[in-house]
Order: structure tokens, then sequence, then C-alpha cells
């Protein structure tokens, strides 16, 4: 009998919870959902079998330390910056771990006393990160493995509304943390490299540099940069690829009019506004534009960032009921990126019956045999419910699948490890399969920025 | 005999060292320029009577506090963030101090110990913080006595190039320290009050929602905010005032061109471009851009920030040669504000026969017996050359003076000061007249935000 210690049950963790309890019988699992809140933790492993809720206070190093020792494995749904703890508890107690995190530099430290002592701490393995670096990284040896060389990488995710649910102008709803939905982009500007010059987006410019993508069956999409991509050239072995582009997914349209509270200021998280606890939403635009005892805020606006009259931003700006003189913030001190997720949680918050949809995009451009080719690589997934959401389904899946596989030993790798080895994303995709998380992938003609070498 | 020790023999010295030196017959002076560097020192000190030049080690204590202990009065022209040193020893041993820098909370903290022991720690007093202080203060104390009451208060400074020396079509060259003008209005929104309306401006838009002021026998000018207008509604007693607002000016189409650098990213001064040593100028602009095999990085330039054919920005971006693929930025691991730097540096250098020039407005709205008034105040003072700019002159001539009038008990208020007090600047303004430093003030129809109080 394996004892999987999940610490933090928060809304991720259902498909997660629902996948492990499922393997229990097969797999001689019992599964312990650690959590502050007891009650939080009872109701996620409601209904499941061979399941228990711990409560459990992550800052208290006896009562963690103990679940630790008597877990087989542990795997850790905390907020990212809190994973380092429990891994040091891991390493001193000898037990695996599994977090759908971004390895941090403090993890990444441990790697040599975690090879030493033949743990595995798996990182990085949820959708985005996760099921992108597998998807990828699987194509990346075949072409690599068939004598291929690689010209460009681009790969896009997007946590968006499913199709039977998009019924706003805006084609989206919060699907996630809504905060890193308004200041997304902020903090640096966006880097990458296209036919080997290097190029830079700052945030007041990146949601006007989008590109269209289409996805078979599901439409036209647009993919705005993310920050990091030249990271992922050596996290991938792709070191002198002359294209890496990495960016995230919205229905076309979407970015033009976000761009109009990013130019007014509006998603600014760096100060507070004055008085917005009974600020309207119309005042709370009207501080962003000149002052004009005559003129209409809403022309105001038009004016400033130049909405023509025929402009379907309008509808989407009138659609947040933005001018709304009565709606009031209602927050103390907010800064405008608070006020502005506010106005947009009326509108935007998945509704009970809602689904959500996780969609990927993998471009790979290489040459073999003197020819040029390319590969389109596309995922979508589906959410079942507000529970069950895609985003709960990406991210659990693939933690339950290595936490198994690590148990039963058919993933033995140690170290302090991302997805990207073979022997990992192979078995985890194969099985990603029969939870219809399925990559569809198809030759395309090459389409670098540059094909005939022109310049 | 009073010896006056200056700490700090920068450029911005100049004016000063000349002023107490031709003031040290009549009111018995003996200077000492100290500086971390005895060649500077006794640069600056060439050709001048009852001066001396020492080499001083700021960082060594034992240095400091034998130089402050024999000085009758401590003048501190370091970089503010080194006055708070110089300013406890100055406590500790009883003596008088000026400086030209904004009260540092650090500094504001020693103003009870320094009024116990009767001492003048006088700050603010050059040009901006300073001169603007007194000049508006002096219209603001004037306006009250007779009974009026506030309505409006703008303020702008400007450092530019002198008419004379005017010759690019920027109408700018740097005339202080080139990376605060490229980096200027970043690090948060602007932010102040219309009307009684709090407004905001984001970095993006500040140089788009400049306004137009008009200096007899100079020309027009815009102002852009400044970033912190509402922090003098209580340095000047102007506690609910409906307007208030300052800014910087510049020659009018400054800051539409300026524009460009701000929306390509250009100033960005928070992270390093790749190979910025061999980088041309063209490369530079281009690294900004969509990649195209086909088209010119002038095109693209155009498209992407909407220039027309016939627009005169066109004309400023090619005089600073910002096309050419031959200059290199040549700075290792430049930041794009560096390198923006680099290539504004080979254009706006003041040449050793440029003069600079500083322009200041204030605009006073009142109402006083009923009637709605306003009071429009402008001075503006040309250097005589590279040494002796007017950047120059406006922060040594007043910090000279505060420094005299305190040594000779003109002026006794104790404590840690900003020359806000009619026994300060009314003297101190008196004397500037002599120097040419002369504010004309002119009653106007009043022009505020909204004359009728309409809405």
């Amino acid at each position: 009998m394996h004892t999987i210690l999940i610490i933090g049950a928060g809304k991720s963790t259902s498909s997660l919870i629902r996948y492990l309890s499922e393997k229990s019988k097969t797999e001689k699992l019992h599964l312990i959902v650690a959590d502050k809140s007891l009650a939080i933790a009872k109701k996620m492993i409601e209904g499941f079998s061979s399941t228990e809720a711990l409560e459990l206070d992550i800052f208290n190093a006896e009562e963690r330390q103990k679940a630790i020792q008597d877990a087989s494995i542990v795997i850790s749904m905390l907020p990212a910056r809190f994973h380092i703890e429990v891994a040091k508890d891991c390493l001193a107690f000898g037990k695996n771990m599994v977090t759908a995190s971004y390895v941090s530099k403090e993890m990444q430290a441990l790697d040599e006393e975690v090879k030493a002592k033949g743990l595995s701490f798996m990182n990085e393995i949820g959708v985005d990160p996760g099921i992108d670096h597998m998807s990828a990284m699987k194509v990346i040896d075949e072409i690599k493995e068939q004598g291929g060389k690689i010209l460009m990488f681009e790969s896009f995710t997007g946590g968006l509304v499913a199709p039977e649910s998009d019924d706003n102008l805006w084609n989206y709803k919060f699907t996630w943390n809504p905060r890193n939905v308004v200041v997304a982009g902020q903090g640096g500007a966006a880097e990458f490299i296209q036919e080997g010059q290097y190029k830079y987006i700052p945030y007041q410019r990146l949601f006007r540099r989008t590109e269209f993508l289409e996805v078979p069956g599901y439409g036209k999409f647009e993919g705005l940069a993310n920050r990091n991509s030249l990271a992922y050239r050596s996290v991938y072995g792709l070191e002198n690829i002359p294209t890496i582009y990495r960016g995230t997914l919205r229905r076309i349209g979407f970015s033009r009019a976000w761009n109009v509270f990013v130019q007014l200021g509006m998603t600014d998280d760096t100060y507070h506004l004055q008085n917005t606890e009974n600020m309207s939403y119309r005042e709370f635009v009207n501080s962003f534009l000149p002052y004009s005892p005559y003129d209409s805020v809403e022309l105001k606006l038009r004016h400033a960032v130049k909405i023509d009259q025929d402009d379907l931003i309008w509808d989407k700006l009138l659609e947040l009921d933005l001018f709304n003189p009565n709606k009031k913030i209602g927050l103390h001190k907010a800064t405008p990126a608070q006020a502005l997720q506010k106005i947009l949680e009326d509108k935007w918050t998945l509704q009970p019956n809602d689904k959500d949809m996780i969609v990927m995009y993998h471009k790979f451009g290489y040459e073999m045999d003197g020819e040029k080719k390319q590969i389109d690589s596309t995922m979508v997934s589906i959410g079942e419910n507000q529970k069950y959401t895609a985003m709960a389904k990406t991210v659990g899946i693939p933690v339950g699948i290595a936490c198994v596989k690590i148990l039963n030993k058919q993933i033995t790798m140690p170290g302090v490890l991302r997805p990207i080895h073979k022997e990992i994303y192979e078995p985890v995709l194969n099985e990603l399969e029969e939870y219809n998380i399925i990559f569809n992938e198809q030759e395309k003609e090459y389409k670098g920025y540059n094909p005939d070498q022109l310049n």
C-alpha cells in the first residue's frame, strides 16, 4: 500500500484527486489530502474511496514533517513559493515529490543531493508548464532522431471559455486567477528571436503585436508573446535555433480591445487610486481621461484611444458596463488593476454550467534531407463543469500519472526533474490519451518568417 | 571670518563658488571646496580669491568630521543620498547646513533635534526644487493676505537649450544628467487633481497628454505632467485646492516625437539587450519592430507607430541618424535606455559655446471679492557658457544667498527647512533679482478648467 500525501486542496486538485482515487484499487493507493482548512480538504475528497482529509499548517514544521514522514510520496499543490520547505523535508526523509510549478532556483539547488539519494523530484508537470514540455519534446526528439534540424519552434497555450459557453463579446471568461490575467505581460519586455534576430516587445505594444492561428475544428485564435521565450532554448536543447517564440492564446479581437485598458493605465498594479471605496465605474474610467466640463466620458475615451464610430471595441466596453455611474468599485485603496478586475469579474466569471477550454498550439519548422518542413501540433481540452474544469484536468492528470509512475517505478530517473526526457514524457503522454488529452499533429508547408532566406 | 565648507565640487557648483568668492570680502568669508578628487576641487576654485581646495573622502568619518568641525557652515552639493551623513555630523557639531535637494525622510526625522539646537538645515533651495517654491509661495501668500482663495496652481519648469544655441529639430539638448532625461516619467503614473477630480496619466500616455504654454518673448512650450503634484498641496498649504498640477517644459513637438521611443520600448531601463557591443543604431531600432525579410526598418517603424509621410517627426528621427547601419551602440550589455542615450548624446550634447536656458511658468487661479482672477508668473534664465550654465546659476546662487544670510543672521529660523516661509523666500528672491533671476507676473483672464462651473 502506497500513501500519497497531497498538500494543498485548492480548486485545481479536483481532477488529481479523482484520478488517484480511481487508481487506488489497482495501484494500491491511499490518499491523504492535507490543507490548512480541514473543511476544504474534506469537501475535496467527498465521495472518493481510499481518501482521507488532514488538517495541516505547512508553517508548523513538526506537523508538516510528521505528515511527510508517513507518506510514500508527496504532491505539493501549494502556491509555488511554498514548495521549497516541502522539498527540503522530502529530501531529509527520502521521499519522492511531484509539483506542477516551475523549478525555482532554490529547488534546482537541491538537484545534486536529490540525485545522491536516488530520489525523483518531478516539477513542471501540469499543463503549462507540463503538457507543453512533453508534447513539444516528443516532436523535437522525433525530428532530431530522423536527422532533422529544427529551424523554428513556436508554442502557444490559452485558458479560455469553451465554445458552448462562449457568450460575451470578448470571447473570454476567467478560468484561473483573474489577477494574473489583468496584470499579464507586465514586468519586462517580451524577448524572443526570429530568423536569428532578437526582438523585444514592451508592455505598451504587446497587445498590438499578436499573430493569428487556426485550430482545426475550433476556429481562429490570436497569440501574444510571453516574456520568457529565450529560456526555452536551453531547456529544450535548441541552443542555436533561429526562431523561438512562446505565447498566450486569446480569441481574435480580445487583445486589440484589451489594449484600451493598457493604454489608459487601467492595468497598473503599482499604485493606489484615491477614494476607490465610493468610486463609480464611470469615475474610474474618467480618472484616466483629461478633465472637461462639457464632454462625455464616452467621447473622451473614444478620442483618447482613437476608437472609431463603427469599431466593435466600443460594444465590448459597453458590455462591461464601464460607463455606469451607479455601480461602485467598492474596494478600499484599490490599484487600477484591482478596480478593473472588479469590473471584469461582474461579466467574466465562469457560471456553474459554464465549461472552460485549454488550447495548445505548437509549430515546428525543420530541415530534413535538404527540404524545409513544418509540423503543427494542436490540442484542445474542454472542461466538464465548474468543478472539473479543463484547467484542473490538464494540471491534475499529468501530476497524478507522474505520481503513480514514480510509485510503481515506471519512472526512476533521479534528480530535480522536468518532463523533457523521453523516458518520462512518453509514458505520460500515452496515458494522457486515455483521458482525451490528444495532440493532433499535421504536416504543413514550411512557413518560417523567411522561407526564401532573403536579406 | 566665516569658513564655508562646500562638499562636492561637481559642475553645478561653478556659480555657487563664484558667488561666494565675490562676497568673501564684504561678508568676511573663507571658502573650502572639498571633493574626493583634489584636482577637481582645485580646478573649480581656479582664479577665485579666499578659496581653498580640500581632498575629502566623505566615507572616511574622521576626515569628514574634522572638516565639518572646522567650518562655520556646510553646503552639501553631494548626490542627494549622501546628505544625511553630513547632516548628522552638522547636528553633532552644531553647524548650520544648506542643500539644494529634496528633504528625505531621514533628513526630516532630524527636525526636532535640529530645532532644539537652534540650527538651520536649509534644503530644496536650488532651482527645482528651490526657486519654484519661493516664487510660488510669494504669490500664494500675497493672494491669501489679500483675502483671496486659491482655486488653481500649476507650475512648470524646464531645463532647455537657449534660443541662440537651439539648432536641432527637437529644440532640445542635454543640460543636465542625460540618463534622467531618457527615463523621465517612469516609475509610476502622474497623479494630479483638476477641478476636484483626481487624474492619472500612465507612462505610455504621458507624452501625448501635454498642454501648451507661451512665455512672453520666448514663444511656445509644452508642459507634461510630473509624477508628484499632489504632495505639494501640504507643502504649500493648499490642502483643499481643486486644481494642482506640476510639470516639465519642452519645446512644442518634442513630446510627440519622444513618444515614438516610449511606444517602441526604447526608454526601458529594466533589462539588458543582447549583443549591444556590436549592435548598429539600425539594428537597435529593428529589434523593437516585427521581423520581415522584405520590408525596410524605416517603413516598419512608420507603420508601427503610424507616422504619416508628411510628419516632421520623421525628420527628427533622421536627424538622430537612427537608421545608420554603421554606427555602433558600442556598450556592453546595455539597457534600451542606455543605448538610446548613446544615440542621443551624439546630437544633443551641449557644445562649448552653447548656452542653456531655464524656464519656469506658474499659473495661479484665485477668487477674490467674488471675482475669479489669474496671475501667470514666468522666469527665464539664460546660461553664459558651458561652465556657467543657467542650471548652475539657478541652483548655485540661491544656495549661496541662503548660506550667507544664515551666516549673517538674516535667516534665523531653526529646523529642517524648505524656503516656503516669507522670512526666507523674500530676502532670497530680492537678491536673486540682482542676478537677473526675475519673475514676470501678469494678471490674466481666469482660465481654470471649468470657469463656468459646469457639470
